[in-house]
């Protein structure tokens, strides 16, 4: 076996569970944090310990380019590369092509795309990027497919869902062919348990398309993968929709398997997506909404540029228990952000993932007694700081 | 009384000592790192605890343009601001004033001078550094005084040098008569001991004339101050010359009080330094170094932007105890800086003051035993890495 995953609660339809890779346990549902290329940008893994992160995410499409599969592999594979012990789970690189590079070019076979760093060439199949994920040595990888635009015509969205689905059995194909040459294999000892191979997850496209979300989570789950992910949302859609194809697309997966809703989202929406049932999420919003100095607190969120925390000697949030909220005031975090210091940096992404963390705990905590887990944006919604 | 400074142990000219302030106690000789703007740039301060360190240098050129003294003042002075319980020294402005600001225009009364940030027009004089450098209220604070560029003529020098005593006087004045206003004189209980004012120190100027050094050094002397600074040098001289001014001035300070040499150096300087006999250094050296990716290790300099670091499965220092070197592969670091990330200034900033901290521990401990330190400088000097 590649995973483990068990549903240890339920609260209407959502679950509290525990997914055991081969570098520990990661209790769902998880917000998992972005480390793009190999960093989660200001924070240093101690620190990520610290903060009870159990699976960061790393982007394939940016480790290919910088500093290379090649390279990583012949380091041992990303754990030991970035020297981090837990669990680590890569993007299939599609997104990322999708969204970043200039230039590409989509065939049946894969996609042409130049890099957003130096204008060069690249090209990706399923079978280069599970070459590259098997390469990274994740504990999670996920099938190749592409993220279709928004919005887009029905029929657009179906041929595109359909490229995915083929592009998903060639992914599944290449990975048991190849799955035995994960970096950490050929370590012996060296894994946390008895799991030895990566998990290979399927992701759903259709659009905003009911019905091509329903054919699209049936034939890819015809495939057969260890997990299923729900792709190409938070795309600029409205959030109502999102949360309409999140719903219905969920009433189609297994029940037994991991739900990863890809690329989301507010505090709000990770509370709201694990209520729906979603095991798993990810997003560079808490993150890259520290380095400009937006915060999540319990009070509601909070622009530590502005001039009206100048002289405010309380905490970034009072009912944080973060390093940061535990030492500095709102005074001094905007003071480090007026003067354009690193630490200000550092020390908002530190808070902010601490915010999302115990979001999820919370979350966890209140399945576990089996009642649902809103109470907590209803709370937000009453903080107006 | 506002430090109390004892000399424990001897070897040849160096001393090793001990110095209370009213924030606690320092072990000389004594490296401290440079918080611009009240924060070692990308290095939090539970993790400067963590290095051992025991004193910060802060820049009121700097805290006066932002946030501003008042606004620091307000807040209970830069400990509390900056959460910052530990030893704090703040620099006169006069050096800042000199190397930042544009349209500098120097007076008996003192110096008008224009803002780096934004242009605006300022003026410090003796009284109103004095009154700074309460308001924001460090441990140590420093005589305002002008830095004699180089190189300059004898007659110039001689000028300089009686102005920085003539502003020594007033700074004394103005001090003594204002010293209760420190902000934390207020906070009852606050303080770690008895001691509840601030030390102002002397700056021995003169340029690279031995004669005026020691006519400074007799005059700043004759003034009285709690402890003494050598100013005006690593201003582009031959680092020979620096060692002939620093040992002939050295000469002509008190042996039981605090002796400062403002503004140096690498670690061979350092251990250099203290073995004539300084107890205290400052330099941005080891940070601005680390941010630019030049990392000292006891095998010598590392430029880790270099490619042959890219496979180095090593750490930066196989003898540094750091948090960084106790994780990180020369290879990931490289690849930090490769990839531009925020993490790569953090982790080699902590390595560098790691390495400058434990230098001067090395140092005390060899000074405690009645050896000179200089054996350090040797043992880099055969290693290349």
């Amino acid at each position: 076996m590649s995973i483990q995953f068990l549903v240890e609660a339920r609260a209407g339809a959502a679950r509290a569970g525990r997914l055991t890779t081969s570098h520990g346990e990661i209790e769902t549902p998880v917000f998992m944090p972005v480390g793009t290329v190999a960093s989660v940008k200001g924070v240093s893994q101690e620190v990520l310990e610290e903060l009870g992160v159990e699976i960061l995410l790393g982007n394939t499409y940016h480790l290919y380019l910088r500093p290379g599969v090649e390279q990583v592999k012949k380091l041992g594979g990303l754990h030991k590369f970035m020297a981090w012990p837990r669990s680590i789970l890569t993007d299939s690189g599609g997104f990322q092509v999708f969204s970043l590079s200039d230039l590409r070019k989509v065939t049946e076979e894969g996609v042409t795309f130049r890099s957003h760093l130096d204008g060069s060439s690249h090209f990706f199949s399923p079978e280069s990027a599970m070459q590259a994920q098997i390469g990274l040595g994740a504990d999670i990888i996920m099938a190749f497919d592409e993220c279709t635009e928004h919005p887009a015509e029905l029929d657009r969205v179906r041929q595109s869902m359909k490229l995915t689905v083929r592009w998903a059995e060639r992914s599944k194909k290449y990975f048991e062919e190849h799955k035995q040459e994960v970096p950490w294999n050929r370590l012996a000892g060296n894994s946390v348990c008895s799991v030895q191979t990566q998990a290979l997850f399927g992701i759903v496209q259709g659009g905003m398309d009911r019905a091509l979300r329903k054919e699209s989570a049936e034939r890819i789950i015809g495939i057969g993968f260890s997990g299923y992910a729900i792709g190409g949302l938070s795309v600029g859609e409205p959030r109502a929709l999102t949360r309409e194809i999140v719903e219905s697309t969920l009433e189609h997966l297994p029940n037994d398997q991991p739900r990863y809703l890809m690329g989301v989202g507010t505090p709000e929406e990770i509370v709201e997506y694990a209520n729906l049932g979603i095991d798993m999420m990810d997003c560079v919003l808490p993150t890259r909404a520290a380095r400009h100095g937006l915060l999540f607190t319990s009070e509601g969120r909070i622009s530590i540029k502005q001039a009206r925390w100048a002289s405010d000697e309380g905490p970034l949030d009072p009912n944080c228990n973060c390093r940061v909220c535990g030492r500095y005031t709102r005074a001094y975090l905007r003071h480090l952000y007026a003067s354009n210091e690193i630490l200000a940096q550092v020390l908002n992404t530190i808070h902010n993932l601490s915010f999302y963390l115990d979001t999820m705990r919370a979350v966890r905590h209140s399945i576990s007694l089996g009642r649902g887990a809103r109470f907590l944006s209803e709370v937000w919604s009453r903080a107006k700081p």
